[in-house]
């Protein structure tokens, strides 16, 4: 399917019809999710594909039995975290490595800067102390100047993590069916589901199947764009 | 293009050649951003083109001179507000109210349940006692958990704007172009140029041009997918 087209013809829809969604739709739904840039690299994502008749009951449940979760004939639960970036940092080392001429600075990076985007101690001071260092130097020079708190660590991962979550969802509809992302679900009782803790945050339910024409909630609304589009 | 080949095509390029990209189609790739689902339909996002000299210039500058912004022949900046919900909702209301059938619950959803989840006081008082009472709530049963904070609120808008940041990015890869997107910059600085306050947050700045094959920085890599992807 053509690229405008599939970004024209995504819409949320509310309503799925009782048709399966073969296996490799999902997977290559997912493979496309995963192609997605994201912060250094450092793939802070996770993709949690429901398909426990139990499991998938409960979550829909937990997105307050709405419509499209009810309906849906796949769930996918898409996960920010941010206590993988040990594993994930070394990882990527690793694959560094393995070119010849690697450069010194590529290497660094992951070494020594990626500690300072992620360490947070348990109570917080860490990202104080950041916080006016980088006030401070950022007085006679360009600084990055984040993420310090745990939440701007969140916000940063979960920023990665939904630009995977669009792919997924265009992926879904370039292959002929329809979705709907939920961020109306209670997040206590998904991440119980998941068995996920203080460290993930779910950033989106994606309920898909194909279309029920009674699942378009109205016409696409989208408001006047010089609202939002300046040219400075 | 077609969908797969530009989410397959979609690299970080981090130099550009000189030749400039057209107006249509940085205009194309705006709209397409738009399309993309977000919270609510609340569409707390915004756009800068830079297009003038001297702010493209300081926007280099505030990404420390990389490569991808110094060289790239179109500057966009992605950004999220947690302050224009109040206008937005009157907007989303008035379009609600054009359909003569428009449901009693669509108009409460804006007119009640949008102010308790954007509504914010200067201290915070509001999203400890929101916090409080939800947590009691959901002893019994789901609820929303969020956003409480105004952290909280940053991450959800913040959230909805890289939707339409992947949007975008593809759509200027599918237009034969490339792109880099950026979060190595000094947000105070980027702010400044483009008059945003506290209000907002700089969610991602997009480099963008014709890809000089000096741009590509080794092979894509991706971890294996089992460590991301889990069917449960």
């Amino acid at each position: 399917m053509e690229f405008f087209d599939v970004v024209t013809t995504r819409r949320s829809v509310r309503k799925f019809t009782s048709e399966p969604v073969p296996e490799a739709v999902v997977r290559k739904a997912l493979d496309a999710a995963i192609l997605a840039p994201n912060s250094s690299n450092m793939q802070m994502w996770e993709f949690y594909w429901v398909r426990s008749p139990e499991k998938k009951a409960a979550a829909v449940k937990a997105c307050f039995s709405q419509p499209a979760a009810a309906t849906a004939a796949e769930l996918v639960f898409i996960v920010s975290r941010v206590d993988t970036w040990r594993r994930n940092r070394d990882l990527m080392i690793a694959e560094l490595k393995k070119s010849p001429d690697v450069k010194q600075s590529a290497l660094d990076y992951y070494q020594k800067a990626m500690p300072a985007v992620y360490f947070q101690d348990p109570v917080g001071v860490t990202g104080i102390v950041k916080k006016v260092a980088i006030s401070a130097a950022g007085l006679t020079r360009p600084v990055p100047r984040g993420p310090t708190s745990r939440a701007a660590l969140f916000e940063m991962v979960t920023k990665s993590a939904a630009l995977a979550a669009q792919n997924f969802m265009l992926a879904v509809v370039a292959q002929g069916y329809a979705c709907c992302p939920m961020e109306g679900y209670d997040e206590a009782r998904i991440k119980k589901i998941l068995g996920l803790g203080r460290n993930a945050h779910v950033v989106m339910g994606v309920a898909f199947g194909k279309p029920d024409p009674k699942g378009y909630y109205g016409p696409q609304i989208r408001f006047d764009k010089n609202l939002f589009v300046f040219e400075v």
